[in-house]
Formats: structure tokens, C-alpha cells, sequence
């Protein structure tokens, strides 16, 4: 596609914004229950343009190029497609993310500011191969009500066509251009460029991926980067409830980046903790890897260096002995990633220490890593995980695809009468109010 | 300054701003009661400094390099300190924009998630030649608990290096490196490129600057570009009120990004209003350009595509006449620059259709452009206008310089429990709690 054709689809993505920012949640709502239905009536369109995709892949799996996990989540079966458009319509339950007035404040006498949550306007985002990641994403822009360019990997590219087609077609009430697929690198290249078109970049992928985009757009970047993340076994931890929380923020799902990569254990109790927890790693494969503290107690390979800062995301796991909770919080704020970071102690004391001292996302006390998730968090459809500090952090729901604006609300006012010598005072009463215009009189267009 | 200097201070900032985290209001605020007390006891050592650096500048405003305007905004005197002494008052004075528990939701028995405001880390600024910028901007942060690596003109480099020593001195009890202050260009560049240690960049100063900030970093910019704003004068506007919000938007202070720049008039009107604004503006001194519509009415210069686009920053506007509500909302989208936009109707459902159909950060109805300001909208001082969507937008206040992390208290909860085939569901309910840990137990570190 050449770089007028992506900047075409930008700019109407961008007129779509404008539109779709007016657009009430029930349109937006049964908009997305459509796309549902559509999913489900089309699973034949769908599966035989997802064959090729799969026929496609096992053959670059024979040339040795991809592997079979890769191939594994490109295919898609009737019952796949129906839990897509399940998710579709959870999405569309969702409460409406828009509209809500924030804040309220007199200014003075019938002078009324009010804080109302908008959407973005025009997302970025590149994605996975996996293709429900095109439908996730595209309703979770609408409910939100977002334009969104959809950039998907090359390997379902078939699948994305057909998905990309089923979605505008079930979403004819919505502006038209609210949704725009996108397909080849340069493509990108040039959405990374348009930042004067383009509000917010949310890619997903590898951590590598991430900061390439980082480091290549002045757009701003909702993204993850990665998860290396601890658990802290202190010398006050009940030591049963340590080597649980251990074992299942290593073991329950080894591959995701809220699974913990260093366990951390305060030298009082490394004795009694550490060989019991070993044998339990070892009985479910964990590969581990320990400091001289660590090797002073148990029988395991020596960690280097840069196995503090290693995000393995597999059945691997590196240990360190510490001396103090100083020295664990150290480490943390030294090689953590600032996504999820949990101590195991009675003393809620330290505790409150190791939270306070944690610069992450989410610190935690006495419960596994694991649970930093949008949906385990209970805030619905989850967007991405932010490992940035800025506009959204951790898990993000809907919430993190919105932004605000401010209306104000007078009857003639100038600042002239609120400046100089016998300025008139604000009186900054905040109230309780919903900014709901055109309905004191009018006229219409 | 070397390359190795700019990232020691960049370190020891971000290890002060671990430790500022953790500080009470209390110590903040005292620290910056001493700082302005330091401010008032030291005129003379700060004045002296001043008088080197309006020295060095009349020297240059005689070889035709400075302004006039860009020496007497350098120049300090005893009551310009007593000011600035006042300014670091009230913002310590200000409510604790941290430790607010934001969100509170039990996501099981004991097992209770709290969303906590937190400070954001280690924010780079670049700021103009006034000096006491440097001292508002240390302030706002310090209050806010985040380190600051401090840029200022070089024009003020004496003023600066006295203040940043005197706030240095006065905050003895902060952990120590949580200011730092950087003096040459090298040292920006430096700073740009630590997208690891520096969390915020916030640079101030005109568009073209803040653009280059922009295009140069990978860490995340909150700042001001550009000021196109607009009033629109519709068909049922009261042409009296019309008339001082359009004077006031303009003439009350033209310098500043508030200020109108387009005037834009309904046609059915533009008889009626146009003769005596005209009138009006030519006597305070405006230059008036319009449209073709705007001739046939009154005699004014013909404006270009390019006075759409142009912040005049004086006493300049351009006027156009727009057929419809749709013309003047389709000219803002196209030419603004999503800052402050107006209508001056009697029709609330027209001022209705205006608001929720600009994408502004801020959309008024019958009010002056002006009032787009954190004092005037009661939101204490002023971190600076954000032209951006994405974490803060308009007007910011100290709650700009925060974020949040979540905070999970279990008693030895697994993710195991709540997934497969028999998971335990999540209660997920909110609830009023504030997260306050360390009182239950405690035996210390």
C-alpha cells in the first residue's frame, strides 16, 4: 500500500473520531451485539479465509521458519469464533466509559465548569498474529468510541481480511471509517510519522517490539514492555503461605509476564524455606538458578548476573538470599521491571515498608503475582497492561482509552471582571452536577 | 558539563525520588515554608546574581541580540522575591495531591485491592528565562513528591544557580538530590535520551521548542504547543454579549495562548455584529484581517490560509463568516488547536451540538477564551497546559504531576483457586476503604 493510502485511511479515521465522540452508548452497544451476530453467522467466510492462513504457516513450519505454537494460535474452529463473539458481547455489556461528568465546579454564578470524560480520538495499533486480537481490539475502540487503525501480523492476514470486513459490515450505523485495516510494514512506518492525525499508539507484542515503537514515533505509546517481577519471602513470612504463593506465581502459568522470574528469601529463613520449595519447583520442572546464598542451602546452578534482569517467561526461576528488607527492596527497585512485585510476610509493618518503597505498578502482600490482570482486578475488558507510568499503569480497562475535556457553561462572563484592582473572587464551589446541555431552550440547527 | 555528569545527577534523582515517596505532606510542606522563608532572607545574595545576569543581557540587548521585553522579564526586585516567596506559600498550602486511595474493590474475603495516588518519579523540565520559574516549578514538584532535574534560559544561569542553591539549602530535610540543576544544551540531549531513569519531560516555551522536545525523546511529554483558539458568534447569539466575550478574548491579554485568534460569525448576523466589533477592536488597536464574507460587511484587510492557522500572540485576529453551526464547527476541527474553543448562543441545544462536536480541551459556552486557565478553573497552581489528550489535557494541576499503583492486601491467596474447571469466582465490590497499612501487627524492620 503506498503512504497515501494509509494517510487516506488516517484521515478518515480522523473524521469518524469527530463523529463517533457524539455517538450514544446504545448505538455503540448494539453496534458491537451486531458484530456478534455477524461472527456467528459467517463462521464458513471466516474459517475457509483462516485455512489459508494455516496452509500458509505450515508451510513456512516445514521451510523451518515458523514454529508450531505460532501455527497453533492461528487456527480458529466454530467454537473459537464463538467464544470471539461472546467476548464481543461482554464488551458491549461493559458500562459506558464516556459521558460520565468527573468533576463539577462553580466558578461563580452561573459560571459552571465541568470535567467530562471523551474518548481519545484516533488509536494506533499494531498486534499479534493470534486473530481474535483484531475483533478484541476493534470493539473495545468502539465501546470507547474510537477510531482505530488495525495493524495485524502478516501471518493471518487472510483471517484479519475477512474479520476486518465482517466488522464494518455489522457496524453501518457507526461513521463510516471508524475502523481501518492497515497491512504492510511501511504502513506503519508512516502511521508512526502522522502525529499530528494519530492521539495514541497501543502496541502489543514482544518488549523488543514495544520500545521499537517507542523509540520511532513521537505519538504517544500505551504499551508493555516486560515483566520481571519478584516475590519476597521475608523472615516474618508464614513459610506455608510463602512456598503457595511461590509456587503458584512461578508454576500456574509460566509464559505471562505477571509470572514471577526472582524469588527473593531473607537469610533467617532461608534454611527452613528454601529446600522444601526446591524440591516442590523441581517435582513440576522449574529449571532454578541461585546466588552463593542460595547455593549455601540448596543444590542449584549459579545465577549470573544478568539473570536479575531476565524475563524468562518459562519454567525457569532464579533465587537470591538477602539480608534485610532493605536489601530485598533494593534489588527490586535496581532489577524489577515496575510491573507486579509481592511480599510474603505476617509483619504488616514491613509490609507497608515493601509497598511504599516499591517503585511498580503493583506491590502486593501475601498473594500471588499472578493476579495483576484487568479482568482479575475487576475492571472488565482489559485493554493492555501499561508498564509506562503515564495516563494508565498496570492492568488497563476502558477507562484507559479515554481521556477528557472541559466545558464551561456562562452567561456572558469576562475575565476583565475577575483581573485587576477590583477583581471580582472566584468562588471554586465544586458541586454535584451532570453537564447536560440543550435542554434549557432551543431552536435547533 | 560532561555526559557522565548529566547521568550521575539523573541518578542520584532517581534514588532521591524512591525515598520522596515514601515523605508526609507534613515534611513537603514544612520544606517549602523554609524554602520561601530562605527566598525572603536572602534578597540581596539573589539580586546580586540578578544584577550579573540583566548585565550580561543589556550587553546583548545593545548588540541587537536580546529584546527589551526579554531583559525586564529577567530582572528581579525585592518585591518580585517577596512574590515568589508568596507563590511557594501557597503551593505548599495546597491539599496533599498523594496517598489518596482512588479506588478501593474487595476481589475476594481478604483479599482487598486498592488504587493509591502516587507521584509520578523523576520529571525533566526545561523552562523559559523568568527566574522565578525555576523556583515554581521545584516547588510544584517537591509538593507533589517528585524529583526535578531543573533547565533554565542560560540568559538567568546566576539568578538560576543562587535559587536552585537557596531551595537546595532550605529543603535539608528532603532526601538529599531530589533537585538537580542542569545548565548547558549537551546536558538536554543527555537527558532526552535516558528514557530509563526520567519518567516526564516538561518542557516550556514556544511550540517550535516544545515540537523538538517532542520529536527528540522516547520518554513521554506533557506540554503546550500551540494556541489557535476561537469564538464563534452564532445566529441566536445575544450580539451584545457576543461582542464583550469577543473583546475580551482578544484585547484583555493577547499575549498569552487563551487568546482568541479567529473570530468566526454566523452570516445571518454578520450585519448586525460585524460594524461596531470592528469599531470596537480598531480602538484598542487591533489588526483586523477577514474572509470574503467579512469585506462585504466591514473594510478589513483579506486574510490568507494562513491567518487560520496563526497564533498571533498580539493584537492581530482574523475574521470569518460561516453559513451554518456545521461551517464554524468544521473550521475549528480543520484549523484549531484542540486548545479553547467558544460559542455565544441563546440556543442551548446549539451550544450543545458546538461542545460535544469540538475536540478541544476545552469547549465554552458564552464565556470569554480566557478563562481557560488552573487558577481560574480552581485547580491551585498551575503545572502548565497540556495540548495533548493522553494523561492530562488543558489546564494541569498538581494532580498532573501523580499517578497511581495498585495495592493488593491477601492472606496467601493463589490465582490457582480462581482458574480451571471449579475456579472460586471474584466477588468484585467496591468499597470505602483507604489503604493503610502497618497498623494491624508489627515488629519493625
Amino acid at each position: 500500500m503506498t503512504e497515501q493510502a494509509t494517510e487516506q485511511k488516517v484521515a478518515e479515521a480522523q473524521t469518524a473520531a469527530l463523529e463517533l465522540a457524539k455517538l450514544d452508548d446504545g448505538v455503540r452497544s448494539a453496534a458491537l451485539h451486531d458484530v456478534a451476530d455477524a461472527i456467528e453467522a459467517n463462521h464458513e467466510r471466516v474459517l475457509e479465509a483462516n485455512a489459508k492462513d494455516v496452509e500458509e504457516a505450515e508451510e513456512l513450519l516445514e521451510a523451518g521458519e515458523y514454529s508450531r505454537a505460532l501455527v497453533d494460535r492461528l487456527e480458529l474452529s466454530a467454537s473459537k469464533l464463538d467464544d470471539i463473539a461472546e467476548m464481543v458481547r461482554s464488551v458491549a455489556e461493559q458500562d459506558d466509559p464516556l459521558g460520565e461528568t468527573l468533576e463539577a465546579r462553580r466558578l461563580d454564578d452561573d459560571l459552571e465548569l465541568y470535567k467530562v470524560g471523551v474518548p481519545i480520538g484516533v488509536i494506533g495499533t499494531v498486534f499479534e498474529s493470534r486473530p481474535d486480537a483484531l475483533v478484541q481490539i476493534a470493539a473495545l475502540s468502539l465501546k470507547s468510541g474510537n477510531a482505530v487503525i488495525l495493524k495485524g501480523g502478516s501471518e493471518a492476514s487472510h483471517s484479519n481480511r475477512v474479520l476486518y470486513e465482517l466488522v464494518r459490515e455489522a457496524t453501518a450505523d457507526v461513521p463510516d471509517g471508524w475502523a481501518q485495516l492497515i497491512e504492510a510494514r511501511e504502513d506503519v512506518t508512516t502511521l508512526l510519522g502522522m502525529d499530528d492525525a494519530v492521539d495514541l499508539l497501543m502496541p502489543r507484542g514482544s518488549s523488543e517490539f514495544v520500545s521499537y515503537i517507542q523509540n520511532n514515533t513521537s505519538i504517544p505509546v500505551l504499551g508493555h514492555t516486560e515483566g520481571v517481577c519478584h516475590v519476597f519471602v521475608d523472615s516474618e513470612a508464614d513459610l506455608s503461605m510463602a512456598e503457595d504463593v511461590a509456587f503458584d506465581a512461578k508454576v500456574q502459568y509460566p509464559a505471562v509476564c505477571n509470572a514471577v522470574e526472582t524469588l527473593l528469601v531473607h537469610e533467617a529463613v532461608a534454611e527452613d524455606f528454601l529446600p522444601a520449595m526446591v524440591d516442590r519447583y523441581r517435582d513440576a520442572d522449574v529449571t532454578l538458578r541461585g546466588d552463593a546464598g542460595t547455593r549455601d542451602v540448596v543444590d542449584v546452578d549459579p545465577a549470573t548476573d544478568e539473570d536479575w534482569k531476565t524475563e524468562y517467561g518459562d519454567l525457569e526461576l532464579s533465587i537470591k538470599v538477602v539480608d534485610s528488607l532493605t536489601a530485598a527492596i533494593d534489588h527490586i527497585n535496581a532489577h524489577g521491571s515496575k510491573h507486579t512485585e509481592s511480599i510474603v510476610t505476617e509483619d504488616a509493618d514491613r509490609a507497608g515498608t515493601f509497598m511504599r518503597s516499591i517503585d511498580a505498578a503493583s506491590v502486593f502482600h501475601n498473594a500471588s503475582t499472578r493476579f495483576a490482570d484487568g479482568y482479575r482486578y475487576g475492571l472488565g475488558a482489559e485493554v493492555g497492561i501499561s508498564t509506562g507510568k503515564i495516563h494508565a499503569r498496570g492492568p488497563v480497562g476502558l477507562e484507559g482509552l479515554t481521556t477528557y475535556k472541559y466545558h464551561l457553561e456562562g452567561d456572558g462572563q469576562l475575565v476583565a471582571t475577575y483581573s485587576g484592582e477590583n477583581a471580582k473572587p472566584y468562588l471554586h464551589e465544586e458541586f454535584a452536577g451532570e453537564w447536560n446541555p440543550g435542554h434549557r431552550s432551543g431552536t435547533g440547527e
